[in-house]
């Protein structure tokens, strides 16, 4: 069995097992590492009607299995252990292999390990995946970024396992170094952001309008037929659906309301601040599942201050302007990511191409949803678009929703449901589509008491004050 | 000369040229050094009249006219900039002198420096100066961390230049380490959220109400007698007073809206999201600055959708509700900061005691305002203060400004004005006293998507479902 295997994939957990299998379904053989030989074990249980699948917890084997030049990749926890599954492989590998790490490394990481590994003469791809663990077994979306020619080695398998949009694959390379661990990890942040709206749209339609687990669960059902569609949403209208199995009700009752992460919403939040771009629907969707962990505080906050009484609405009209509310924060939460991904492809050099990563954030991640298909358009119309809210189809799509979003976030302010998500996508597009904003204040401040200066409206130049006569 | 001087200070730009003139008004005679010759013989020249101080661009010269242990204060930029004058001091120190940053440095190169001169017996404080350039003169706050024995030797001079606050010197021991630097870091995140909630609240005023500069400074100064007495509102009030000496009009209305940062409240928001403590109005008075800075594409984005007309609304109803919308703003800005202070000291072995911090902010600071006296005593009168927000003074504050606050946060988002630093604020507040939030349903999505687990209200344990039948 020596360099007969066409795929080699290290990590063995649920996620690794599920990728070897699409592969295997997908004609392409392949050969799977794991230390834990229970893991071994199981993946050749599975694999075995393949006849496509093989494990092994002996590197050497693992390595030498594989055809040249060897495409293997990591399905590891991100960390140094990537760095410890690196040097295990180094001693046996050829020049021109390719590593492919499938984890949420660091951006920053994976430009360190690439330039390694360049040295050596071996390839590194840092490739998000996303799609969980169903993804991974039917069809995830890929985010690979890296070395340009050798992507064309990995590619046909690539281009198999993943997920397909009118038969797309949802899987291109997306760029040179990091480029594609820093677009999974902007993924994964505006994945933090519609979770955190589509919570508070829940909220909103559970507290306003007392729906029930059952209506809940139609309007989500409903609105993932219409503009909404997508896979947050189609899983959220499931939730409110799913008997619990300890008691007579629903599941997502008996849930704590302590939402964990991984870090990946955080990493969003951090590096666009270090880009100086604004990605406020994505910040507090990282502050909110930090809130949610403080349980202990907000049982006794709430017993301090209690929580209003929302007034009266009618249900019907309730829905109406939920549903433009949680449209029209979608919309931006994307534009906020995408902004970022813009700026960040001139200060990485990464030469991204936006159309494409909508194109393949359409089917397979966490993501996806209808709406991709319009705001590809819309990048691929315009390459230089600077901000998806001042897209032509765009303008159109938020002015008929802004409406109801102003009520939303009106009444929640007014009634105490807190609505921290859709509050920032609503004023990140008041102060995106301001000319004059209230800063001109702050810059006044800033010269009184640092002589920091100040620039003018009316004429060039740089310009400091004595405030105090 | 040799060996006489009571302090050194290195960087003679205006804060260390005011810095030395106002210790040699206390009486302690002062050596100053600079590269730059003509900044030399500015401060001579400056300090001619009181016989006690001196300069030199001789670094040798520097240190040995000093009187041991040595008592060197930096006021140069954060960066590799301390570490170069580090460099060139170290040859000529003795055991058991200090050197004092007293720069915005980044806290964990801070902790470098001390580990670094430590292991050669010297003595390393990061110690935060607020009050920009009349602070540094007129006197300052100044928040020092290290080695607590060391700090007995700078004591003296400290508390003899710091600014009062009923008679009480605005500086104090903070703690080991970084302990200094991190405090200041923290005070300039809140600064950057109180400076975002009053220009929103101008903006307010302005474009609801139609105030004129005037009647903007009236409202101001008025504020500026009551609880919401404190520096910013207090030059807000003047700079609306302040004619364009360019135009016939006033200067704040020529002044470019587009806010400039230096990186500390950007620092507070990236390192508060690594601790897990939510700092939403920080994190949005960041994101602003960077709308702010964004200036083309926000005159592009409101020729696309136009400003909304907001709706008639009673001055003095308007001015009402504003000043209880800021004055809650306030109080739930001061809490996040000093929620993530406490949580810092326990992670960084700070040992911070918050009454203390917030005693020296009373003046001097940026930030210094009547309501730190009422936070002071809150902490003092229970160490363990887990949130602002739950002591009882403040419960019946935060409760008598709610509705004016709520009705500010509605009427903006109809009306388009974008007020996201005060809208966190309530969020923040509304988020932080719900016992139940709806982030049972991101678990729910999570463990649904991920099989990331979930934890239950009824039973302990860790908990997986297959959400699909």
């Amino acid at each position: 069995m020596e360099n007969t295997y066409d795929f080699g994939l290290i990590g063995l957990g649920v996620m690794g097992r599920n990728f070897i299998l699409n592969v295997a379904d997908n004609q392409f053989t392949s050969m799977g590492y794991d230390l834990d030989q229970e893991k071994v074990n199981a993946l050749i249980e599975e694999g075995k009607d393949t006849n496509k699948v093989n494990a092994t917890s002996d590197i050497k084997e693992f390595v030498n299995s594989l055809s040249q030049p060897r495409k293997i990749m990591l399905l590891v926890p991100a960390g140094k252990i990537v760095d410890t599954v690196i040097e295990s492989l180094l001693p046996h590998l050829d020049k021109n292999d390719l590593i492919i790490d499938g984890g949420n490394s660091f951006f920053t990481d994976t430009d360190r390990r690439e330039a390694y590994l360049q040295e050596k003469g071996i390839h590194f791809f840092g490739s998000g995946v996303s799609g969980g663990a169903k993804g991974a077994r039917r069809g995830p979306s890929i985010m690979p970024g890296g070395n340009k020619e050798a992507y064309k080695e990995v590619q046909p398998i690539f281009e198999a396992v993943a997920a397909k949009f009118k038969g797309e694959p949802c899987v291109a390379y997306l760029g040179p170094k990091s480029a594609g661990n820093y677009v999974k990890m902007v993924h994964n942040g505006i994945e933090y952001g519609l979770m955190q709206l589509t919570s508070e749209i829940y909220d909103l339609l559970k507290k306003a309008g007392k729906l029930t687990n059952d209506e809940l669960h139609e309007t989500f059902a409903s609105w993932n037929k219409g503009r909404l569609q997508s896979f947050l949403v189609e899983i959220t209208a499931e939730i409110f659906q799913k008997q619990d199995d300890k008691t007579d009700g629903r599941l997502v009752d008996q849930i704590l309301d302590k939402a964990k992460q991984k870090g990946t919403g955080k990493w969003t939040s951090q590096n666009a601040m270090d880009l100086g771009i604004p990605v406020p629907s994505i910040d507090v969707a990282v502050s909110m599942r930090e809130i949610s962990a403080l349980k202990e505080e907000r049982v006794a906050a709430e017993d301090l201050y209690g929580r209003p009484t929302p007034e009266a609405i009618d249900k019907k009209a309730l829905i109406k302007m939920a549903e433009e509310a949680l449209y029209f924060a979608f919309i931006n939460t994307y534009a906020q990511g995408l902004h970022q991904l813009a700026f960040a492809s001139k200060e990485y050099g990464y030469e991204l191409d936006l159309a494409v990563i909508a194109k393949i954030w359409r089917a397979g991640c966490i993501i996806r949803a209808e709406l991709l298909e319009d705001i590809s358009n819309a990048y691929a119309a315009d390459k230089d678009l600077v901000n998806l809210l001042v897209a032509p189809n765009f303008v159109t799509e938020v002015k008929a929703t802004l409406g109801g979003t102003r009520d939303v976030v009106a009444y929640a302010a007014k009634n105490g449901i807190p609505l921290p998500a859709l509050s920032n996508s609503l004023t990140y597009f008041d102060a995106y589509t301001s000319g004059r904003l209230p800063l001109n204040l702050i810059q006044a401040q800033r010269d009184h008491f640092g002589s920091h200066t100040y620039e003018r409206t009316d004429m060039e130049g740089i310009f400091h004050t004595e405030w105090e006569d």
